[in-house]
């Protein structure tokens, strides 16, 4: 490849990650944010930086592009709980005029950043894409609209697209690394506790079905998730819309995590026993099969101490 | 009741004939439609009518309405195959901004129409409510894009709601009747070979594993249909987005659709057989238990011939 790509939300993790990698290709990024959760020193040097909506993306879309990498949505399950019409209008409505600018500019390639909370509570683990889908909360079903959205895009418009799945997101890459507000994420929490920004790590039920009874995710490092992105950009055949869930296939559990970051970073991190919470299901882990044969993907960075270690080295350098 | 309801597509069939049945319950009708698929003459007698989209529904829309039918909507499948971002712009779209109208309104009640393309291709029938869902054209993903939302309004902000997914509408009650342009539902299409304005009826496949070879569908009578609406506006709970499947249950096939036409009319009706259409199931029934148990929905005029004489009727008297 040798090309130029646009890519929405690239100033927050995962994009700020993939928009990195691409530069290292040697390919040309330009990042479209709008800065309502990212960060503008998020955005990876060497990338051409728009501070803008993705819904006024016809004013910087032209046939120049050879893809679109979409990252761009707001992501925290709680407040979709919550405020859902924000998650609708912006998740939905921002893709609705993406994918008409895209048409318009001829730009026929695209990326999509999906999730496996399209899938909800499943009845069998691995998770395989021909699951059933049952989003549990509204950041999970506007993920599964833009996927329904994609499908019939390509199909009518001769798009070529990928939507990638993933499972839990964690580790750093260089400068990018994890940073929300609030946080919400299991790792960056409790390595919050090891920097002493937390007095403990609350595990939200320990009466799941699972080995230790606490809840078990996949995760999965980001660099690797970013691999998967480049990939796909290759994989891409117009009129086709690819869905491939995107983990290790390993699951891990809260209190697994807990000892990793123990062990990692030399704290105790005191741990409180919390109730469940709604819709929390007790395992969560990707098939990733249809990743690795139709991409070729083959993480690398399966390790969870490789992970926590990633993390923990950009959760210090930012300090705070 | 006694009550004010905004009817969105009132001047369409099931609108129509949803309107007309609340004015004989004594409610006062309010029916908003754009006239894009609709028509004004089939607003019935007695309603209110304001031409305009759901989009602009916070211009009508005030706290004296009791609650929103909803039913303005693109669904032709076949247009939405080929224009999927008509569907999503509208159905979608549109209702984001008709459910941010009710709650600028504090109007906290809504019954959706819904629809068994929201399933796609079972895999098991009668097809119940927890049945995956995975629609297989951009019409039914729209639809069920608007479920998902309407349960998130629900649970975030009070609405007590019910999505009504029906399977083949058909029939007529009185002046209100099936018209659509083009027609590509198979009843009002044979109709149009008794009446001579179509030489034969295409019959897509004929090998099918059904017990004649052509596709079962479930009809039911619009006026049991209709019926249901008012039953889910009183069984509506705030907080809760309650789902159920209208139909009666019992499959029709194809050619026992035609033989009806047959014996009702009293014409020959030459069919062609045709090979099959892609996504069109072999077989589509619902299980209306919940509709049974939840709406105390009864619904009295199962037999075919009964809804194919009130159809033909309906097409005799429009005379085109």
């Amino acid at each position: 490849m040798s090309g130029k790509f646009l890519v929405t939300g690239g100033a927050g993790y995962v994009g700020s990650v993939v928009a990195r990698h691409l530069i290292e290709a040697g390919e040309e990024v330009v990042v479209l944010d709008n800065l309502s959760t990212g960060f503008r020193e998020g955005v990876p040097s060497g990338a051409s930086f728009i501070e803008g909506d993705i819904r006024d993306a016809a004013k910087w879309l032209d046939s120049s592009f050879d893809a679109v990498l979409h990252f761009a949505a707001f992501s925290q399950v709680g407040e979709s709980v919550v405020k859902p019409e924000k998650y609708w209008d912006n998740n939905v409505g921002g893709t609705m005029a993406l994918l008409g600018a895209m048409r318009e500019a001829g730009v026929r390639k695209l990326v999509f950043s999906s999730t496996a909370a399209t899938y909800g509570e499943p009845k069998e683990v691995p998770i395989v894409e021909s699951a059933p889908t049952r989003p549990t909360n509204p950041y999970g079903a506007s993920k599964l609209a833009v996927d329904h959205m994609i499908t019939g895009e390509a199909a009518a418009h001769g798009l070529g697209a990928v939507s990638l799945r993933y499972f839990n997101v964690a580790g750093a890459y260089g400068d990018c690394g994890e940073r929300h507000d609030p946080e919400s994420h299991l790792i960056p929490l409790v390595l919050q506790v090891a920097q002493g920004r937390r007095d403990a790590i609350s595990v939200f039920g320990d009466d799941y079905p699972t080995p230790d009874g606490t809840c078990v995710r996949d995760y999965i490092h980001v660099a690797d998730l970013a691999e998967a992105h480049l990939l796909a950009l290759e994989a891409a055949r117009p009129g086709e819309h690819l869905i491939c869930n995107l983990g290790n296939g390993n699951g891990f559990s809260v209190r697994e995590v807990i000892e990793t970051v123990r062990k990692v970073t030399g704290h105790p991190i005191p741990e409180v026993v919390a109730p469940r919470r709604g819709g929390d299901p007790a395992a969560l882990v990707a098939s990733a099969d249809t990743a690795r044969e139709r991409l070729g993907w083959n993480p690398s960075r399966a390790d969870l101490a490789g992970i926590v270690a990633d993390a923990w080295e950009f959760a210090q350098r930012r300090g705070n």
